[in-house]
């Protein structure tokens, strides 16, 4: 057969802002592969059908000389992030070809991969949309769900703050939350993603870009549990409103990601109220939780009880626009780029 | 009898940096007792022993409307803090004429006290002298023995950092963490205090005013456990220096106390490094831990194997300059103010 293209999208600067299209990235559709005949070497042919987009790939376009917990992108290679593909050919017994898989993947059309024990088989009993592998019932999901299991000894009446509480881990944090009996309130940056909110049960959504959340929390808090995703001065904000012997489950500070981080003045509350703080990284709960994540979750979202805003993005040459609003927060849903039909 | 004067130490005015003796406070020598004849409603009278003096003394020279873990001192009553007391006579049943008691005592020679289940009664097995029931032996040891407890799984050959190492509850916590084989960093602010850390078997004991704390970090680190009691910019070193999964114990923010708290400018690596952060309040936990306190510390204490640094004052009337010490660090020792013989 003759070799297709293999198009990619590759880091090529670092950013001191926002990630630039063009500058930070670079789409390059120069790269052709020969599908029939390309060497496995014991591995998988693999075609790309979804990548995801998320906030913490900021993290990675930085010198890889700063040591991080996720290794740094490699100048003039593709990015990469959590994706669905199909397994195209295979010479590894783990896979069969038509067999789709979930993993870390390369932004490009099509990859061959050896390390096949880090691609997860996708076992979609209640016939899901591939995609949503990458959201509710994906790694979205998993972070919500591993934190809501290894740090929350749930206790029905108190109150929990969720903030980007629209966004995929967020939502899935707070309809956990609402299952548990939980109070809660949410934080978001769009009235659209406010009436979101509330339509999957929050009892106080609001807007922090027309509402102060220090405001919001001192009326509705005090706060039992923060699920923090930003940082910031909405750290701040939660610290001055938590409940003595509260918690702050640390899973982000994105407000810092793209801009000089502010400063949190209020820390002397860690002390004075008592609070526990656990920072979290999901992927670190895999081998505890992954299993029964797969039980429980997707059942739930095939049946509509767990809803997260989706917006996908069609076509592997608009991934650099939809990396540059996850980071802006001009996205209205989690966004997935559709890189092929499956 | 005739009466005898009640000399008194009273908060006079909320200070805005360091508390100012005459100003802040005022050493009050007019108010008179008649010790035979007082009315003790049920109570007993005390006779003030030994009055510990605190960095968290500070906290409470607060407006009173500043809620916060302890209560702000009132304005024109005594100071109060951890103290020694003998009774003099008693209508309770709980305590003799002539047994100790350890409490919260007022700063004032003699004081008719009605809570009588607000005082512990001293048994004194191994006739220490009464001042070590309010350092390693009272308030400042509990306060390392029961963070020590609750937090620390102890895995000897880890690295613990402890910052005021020299201070009584510092000093407690580095040979708690010795004792279990931790290799143990430690910081004071003068070389006599650097002296008695590797006199009680520091490993790495240094001056944070002649060296950065951020580089001897760097160099003897990660740190798996800091006890932290400053907060600002030695947290800040701390966090970059911190081992994946590591445990900061925040015990107190001294840094801040006097003047404009630093702002910790890395918080993001509590996320990065997947650390737990844990507010801690020792009378929180008097309950849980101290029965196996008093039975493990005084016996160490008593046998030399459990050392602090004391500074033993004399006189009242000296408590004021006391208290400023404390909080500028130019003490040299635990400070305890001895009122009366016992």
């Amino acid at each position: 057969m003759t070799p297709v293209h293999n198009s990619r999208v590759l880091f090529n600067k670092i950013p001191t802002g926002y990630p630039i299209p063009g500058e930070t990235t670079v789409y390059d559709d120069t790269p052709t592969i020969d599908l029939d005949n390309v060497a496995l070497n014991g591995g998988v042919l693999l075609k790309t059908i979804a990548l995801s987009i998320d906030p913490h790939m900021r993290g990675k376009m930085r010198d890889a000389s700063i040591k991080s917990y996720s290794a740094a992108y490699e100048v003039a290679k593709p990015l990469s992030n959590y994706g669905v593909a199909k397994v195209l050919r295979s010479e590894s017994h783990k896979f069969q070809p038509g067999d789709f898989v979930v993993g870390l993947i390369d932004f490009e059309k099509y990859t061959v991969r050896n390390d096949v024990d880090a691609l997860l088989l996708i076992n979609n009993k209640f016939n899901l949309p591939l995609h949503s592998f990458l959201g509710a019932c994906g790694s979205r999901g998993q972070t919500a769900y591993y934190a809501w299991r290894e740090f929350v000894k749930p206790n029905p009446g108190d109150t929990a703050f969720v903030s980007t509480g629209a966004g995929a881990v967020g939502a899935v944090f707070v309809q956990l939350a609402k299952e548990a009996g939980y109070k809660v309130i949410a934080s978001a940056g769009s009235e659209k993603k406010v009436e979101f909110l509330k339509s999957i049960g929050t009892d106080v959504a609001f807007n922090y870009k027309t509402e102060k959340t220090a405001d919001v929390l001192q009326k509705h808090g005090p706060v039992h549990i923060y699920f923090d995703n930003v940082g910031g001065e909405t750290l701040e904000a939660a610290l001055s409103n938590m409940a003595d012997f509260g918690l702050i489950i640390a899973c982000g500070m994105a407000s810092g990601y793209n801009s000089a981080p502010y400063h949190v003045k209020n820390l002397m509350s860690i002390v004075a109220k008592r609070l526990t703080i656990r920072g979290f990284i999901a992927s670190d709960f895999h081998g505890k939780y992954r299993d029964e994540f797969f039980q429980e979750i997707p059942p739930k979202y095939a049946q509509g009880h767990l809803k997260i805003m989706e917006e996908n993005i069609i076509g592997l040459e608009n991934a650099e626009e939809a990396i540059v609003s996850v980071q802006k927060g001009t996205n209205w849903g989690k966004v997935v780029v559709i890189v092929a039909d499956a």
